[in-house]
């Protein structure tokens, strides 16, 4: 099966915003075993789109169309699919009482416009929507073209439960059978060309195996992700789910071992596995609450915990003292400089004791563009306070752009805070 | 002059690079008044490359091609142009000698693949290169295609010193003149269907004025962007960029004046100024700074505030009380619910006080699955601390998922402090 994405929007055309959407589901497409040959993007005019709708029915099977279904004039998308399918939109009275609904639940009123929202193309049907617009799955003779909405949140949510769904079912039917199933290995703490590196041999050992063999195969890829860490990406083709599972398994353990041998403890996590939910694992696992001070990084360490289902049980919370004086007066940190081991080893100290928590994870450094306390850019010290033991504190050097430097300094931390708790036998009381 | 983009790479297919090329392209192309009406990705694969050129040039006058210059096996643009235009490759030695001196100047032998980045199609003129890879102007009757490398400051680079000038000599030689400018004015505190409602008079005037005009145009869209606001973008065409930027002033006051009679004071700011960015230079022209106290949404509004440049003149920090117990000992918020209109106040005089600040500011809220203090989901108290009053709180109801309602409560939070600013007469001591 191969399926095309379209991506409709001026604002793309004009570089407003960049197309998120469809890497995505790009991504999604490519784990599941689909090709995908082409991309389009058009702008919100109806012929235009009507026009990349033929060209991509004339060479995929299927179509999986982003964007253009708001509640505004310029949301075309349904007029363009009904053009293509030679047929009339009718409006559907169950879904416009569904988004008056979803809008007198939030205390507002429903606004003319988005009835619209409620039209569908005659022999479509729907994807139930995660916001107002539902999505639509429209049959195009054996083909089909999907449309959901533009909002990534609602477009990853609907491609999940409404589209993925039907085109495995139309794979089955098609009597296709190879599965591609992926695994991501992820890492912090080597470069993206060291990871290569390291693995270089094996993967010529998989090249050579690809290359005589018309059947399975395994691929490595690398993607360095910022604030993510450095991902290696495992890809499996087999003619079963189990089989290609049982692929990954074994490349997974080979890679991790020569991981290991040649650049150490770097692999936290598998897939979705981010560094704070490991982080989040290891102090459930242990009983252990935590408390941060954040300067350079003003909170973004907080944020993504937050972001941790259920980390209520364990984050205690965070004192963005960005000031110097905060520190100071808040953190009760001495006189000297702020980006200093011991003002960053003091900072988690004061997170501890102030926030009631088991462990003070502590962050001070600078940013950039200029220098501060006689350090560059990308200085960081990170201060770890543990139970029943003096706090210790840690220089590291980041590389890049202001952001970059509080990208990276957020994941190291954590990354220094998942090998203290491994490394040692800490348990909460 | 239609120019249409096609970018070229597997990787972008499967999602893992996001292809921000294709949007830099178009800005760039909409500020010289050239149209852009459709984008392509596609694979690292011949024919398909040929196929993806060969629809580009049956809708658009000149394409320009992005990637697959480089010196590895699956680097085929050069051969898919040649194919295109029915000619041979041949080898430019001269090409070849600057590549080896390329290398050679950085102690490094160049090696036998780069050869094939001097390979050139009967025909094509070359444009100078960045790095190894010259770029191509390739004519194909009346039409063109270009090609550059996708890494992205060599190709911004080639396209500027090797493509604009050809596109604007073929705009001129066909009597073309025009340059399209944009404006986004950004608003929060209406939807976006609301929004479009209140302009829909006004957009079906624009519209008629189009209809009649083969000219100047001015066209209107809207653009929901989560955490940015809800945007409205002008786009304006005309002969000069002077005359252009006429036609957005006129408009963006019509618009400002319908909005502001329809819906009230919801215009922040224009274009980049975000609504961080406003505040900042609010409390700066005030002479004020600030102090945060965030629960719900986890120090999400400090990590926003210290990404606008120079923060550290006016923002002091924030308390991240995100365990209840923090709250009281940490800010001394009274017994009761923390999920209220009286935590909120209390927050945000604490924030005031303990963070050494004029003005704080405090968020407290359900973001959901589950209900807390017998509050629903997107439930949200937005406390002010302001000099010489005492501390209010407002309720605010914010739809969605839990990482909707932290986005919508961070810019509603701002937004409430940008308008208690603009409405008082509060300044620093």
């Amino acid at each position: 099966m191969r399926v095309e994405i379209v991506a409709i929007g001026t604002e793309l055309l004009l570089g407003q915003i960049a197309d998120t959407n469809s890497a995505w589901l790009g991504e999604q497409l490519a784990a599941n075993g689909l090709s995908s040959h082409f991309h389009q993007a058009v702008g919100d005019n109806q012929q235009r789109i009507v026009d990349a709708l033929r060209i991509a029915l004339g060479r995929s099977d299927a179509v999986i169309v982003c964007g253009g279904l708001g509640p505004t004039h310029d949301d075309i998308t349904r007029d363009a699919i009904a053009e293509l399918m030679g047929v009339p939109l009718v409006r559907d009275e169950a879904v416009v009482a569904r988004i008056a609904s979803f809008f007198a639940q939030r205390g507002r009123t429903m606004s003319a416009n988005n009835a619209r929202q409620a039209d569908v193309p005659v022999g479509a049907s729907l994807i139930e929507p995660v916001g107002t617009a539902p999505g639509l799955v429209c049959p195009v003779g054996s083909q089909v073209v999907y449309a959901v909405p533009g909002v990534p949140s609602e477009m990853a949510a609907m491609f999940t439960s409404g589209i993925l769904p039907d085109l495995q079912a139309r794979m089955t039917a098609a009597g296709e059978q190879g599965v591609i199933v992926s695994r991501v290995i992820r890492t912090w703490g080597a470069s993206e060309s060291g990871l290569a590196e390291a693995l270089e041999g094996r993967i010529e050992e998989l090249d050579a195996r690809l290359a005589a063999s018309e059947g399975e195969t395994v691929t490595v890829a690398f993607l360095a992700s910022g604030i993510e860490g450095i991902k290696c990406r495992l890809t499996a083709r087999a003619a079963t789910r189990e089989r290609a599972v049982a692929l990954l398994d074994a490349e997974e353990a080979e890679a991790r071992a020569v991981i290991a041998e040649r650049l150490g403890d770097i692999v936290f996590g598998l897939d979705d596995q981010n560094m704070e939910r490991v982080v989040a694992d290891l102090l459930i696992e242990r009983g252990l609450s935590l408390g941060l001070a954040e300067s350079l990084t003003g909170g973004m360490i907080a944020s993504r915990l937050v972001d941790v289902e259920g980390a209520s049980a364990w984050f205690r919370g965070s004192v963005v003292s960005y000031a110097t004086d905060v520190k100071r007066t808040v953190l009760g940190v001495g006189d000297g400089p702020v980006v200093s081991e011991r003002a960053a080893a003091e900072m988690a100290t004061a997170a501890r004791r102030l926030l009631g928590a088991d462990v003070g994870l502590a962050i001070t450094g600078v940013a950039g563009p200029t220098e501060q306390d006689g350090r560059s850019p990308g200085t960081v010290f990170v201060g770890l306070a543990l139970p029943d033991a003096p706090a210790v504190a840690r220089e590291l050097r980041v590389p890049g752009a202001r952001n970059q430097v509080r990208s990276f300094a957020v994941i190291s931390a954590l990354d220094l805070l998942r090998r203290a708790l491994l490394a040692g036998s800490v348990v909460g009381s």
